[in-house]
């Protein structure tokens, strides 16, 4: 059988999940990894795989089938995307909310150029989380939507918390608070602020010298990261730091709640959730799922971008058709 | 605009589902019911709109442009089914899981016989449920599979139970194991038999001159039902039977336990439930929004049976591309 023959375009720690999850899907093979950095000082988890620099990327068209784009949304994958989509079919977890549609319009025409399918936005949110708040509202019409994330890190938070003077390194968790999601579980629909949805808690390592009550001061008035927020402020020495916080945990919930019946009498609830001890890894199995969507979309003769939303099920399995009636429905 | 006309095949619990989602979707209209029973003794609950005889399907070419099948599984879908599907694009909740493929089959020829799509098995399991299963399976390749029922009605297991003489009426509520879903959230990967995953609570009305012990003992040893199973046994009076029992509550859970990284020491959870309080209004919601789907295929020139996994869920919407992305992904 041929293999599924895939690149990776950003080696961090979504490109090191991507390089995981092809272990576990026998269909595939990772054919070359690019970087911006010197290829000579990235060191890969997969022997006999090529690092190369970006600007060879156009030296493996023919030699690779979809590329699966792993760079940040906010500086890489805004101009990393469209280059790469005019050469190879790509997959991405581009997830700045707002900027879809944009990037979305971008991709497409980047892949038309060339004929390439480009699958946008395959993460878990977006992506899993999105297609289950689709489901879910085709399904229950008459109800509330509610995303809970966590409990788990976020590199946004974490980053701003690292610029502040004195802060040597830091992480923040993102917390859902139990009690709203009970009440959205028994179906309360509850108007919920920010502050009832999620608390934030942040483990600091500091310089000596820092004032510590500034410093905690500074990151609870931080307005749209923490000002709307309950938040915890810990302060720990750098090797209890490295042994505690060095994992990359997440997870988060997606929840209907909706009703039915002549008189809406009948509350019907679904959610979905995840619990992550590796985001980047779990993101990583989902862009390899969907780079199998991606290149039997490309070689039916389908062109441009597609979101998850798009992709009929099936594509994403190496499955047949029967096998999968057999096995799964 | 124009609404997409829809028939409802048999008038039980799930055709009156069926028919109260088609309130909550303002794209679609409810044109004709039919059923078996002789028409005048059949009331729906919309205004204006005639209840027929099965025989007169045919008049209906060219009025109805997709017609909602909610006859059972076991007896009205394998004839019924493909019957219809000569003259209608169909949608069903076929959930006989060992003879979807036969039934398949069955569909796909006589779907293609006048051009029509035939989406079966559109239910919540299988349904939603195979759904689920799908994405989990592509996603977390190495890992366990679970399907929890409940707490809810079996109609196989009440009907058994109301067969044994001396048994006026009965119900049968199938409950999930709380410590078996658990061990599966927990990572533990246990392998579960019948007795682990669910208990069995049954509420039985007799005749005053029933031997109670005898019943109890007779319900507890049948095989396939309920031998396998912990078995709880509660004789009510009627009126408390009426009270506490009419209603159709059902749910259950799909979780997918796995593992990812360099050495499988990342745990990885997915999990969707649902908790309904009443399972024919919710199957008749998906029906809703899956035959929305068979409508788009066929104007598109789409033939043949489908299943939920062949659908884009973009399909299953009547909102553009681009409302989704911004509200929904």
């Amino acid at each position: 059988m041929e293999k599924i023959r895939i690149g990776i375009v950003g080696y961090g720690n979504v490109g090191r999940g991507v390089e995981l999850a092809l272990r576990q899907n026998e269909d595939m093979k990772l054919v070359a990894v690019f970087t911006r950095r010197n290829p000579f000082n990235v060191k890969i988890l997969t022997d006999n795989v090529p690092v190369c620099n970006m600007d060879d990327l156009d030296t493996f068209i023919d030699k690779i089938d979809v590329m699966i784009l792993c760079g940040g949304s906010s500086n890489d994958l805004p101009s990393q995307g469209p280059m790469v989509a005019t050469m190879f079919n790509t997959v991405d977890s581009f997830d700045t909310h707002a900027k879809i549609e944009e990037y979305f319009d971008f991709m497409d025409e980047a892949a038309k150029s060339d004929n390439n399918v480009s699958i946008i936005s395959a993460g878990w949110d977006p992506g899993m989380f999105s297609l289950n708040r689709m489901y879910d509202n085709v399904i229950l019409k008459e109800g509330h939507n509610y995303t809970f994330w966590g409990t788990g890190v976020s590199q946004g938070h974490s980053e701003a918390i690292r610029r502040i003077p004195g802060v040597i390194d830091a992480i923040q968790y993102t917390v859902p608070i139990k009690e709203s999601i009970d009440k959205v579980r028994n179906g309360e629909n509850p108007e919920l602020v920010p502050r009832q949805m999620h608390r934030r808690v942040c483990y600091l390592v500091v310089s000596s010298d820092a004032d510590k009550a500034q410093i905690e001061e500074e990151i609870k008035i931080m307005p749209n990261y923490f000002l709307e927020y309950d938040t915890e402020v810990n302060f720990v020495d750098k090797e209890t730091f490295k042994k505690e916080h060095s994992k990359m945990p997440h997870g988060g919930f997606v929840l209907r709640s909706g009703t039915t019946g002549e008189d809406n009498e009948n509350k019907q609830l679904i959610e979905y959730s995840l619990k992550l001890d590796s985001n980047p890894e779990f993101t990583g199995a989902i862009l390899v799922a969907y780079a199998r969507a991606a290149y039997k979309l490309s070689n039916e003769g389908v062109v441009g971008a597609k979101t998850v939303l798009d992709i009929p099920p099936i594509y994403l399995s190496e499955k047949t058709s029967r096998e999968l009636m057999r096995e799964l429905i």
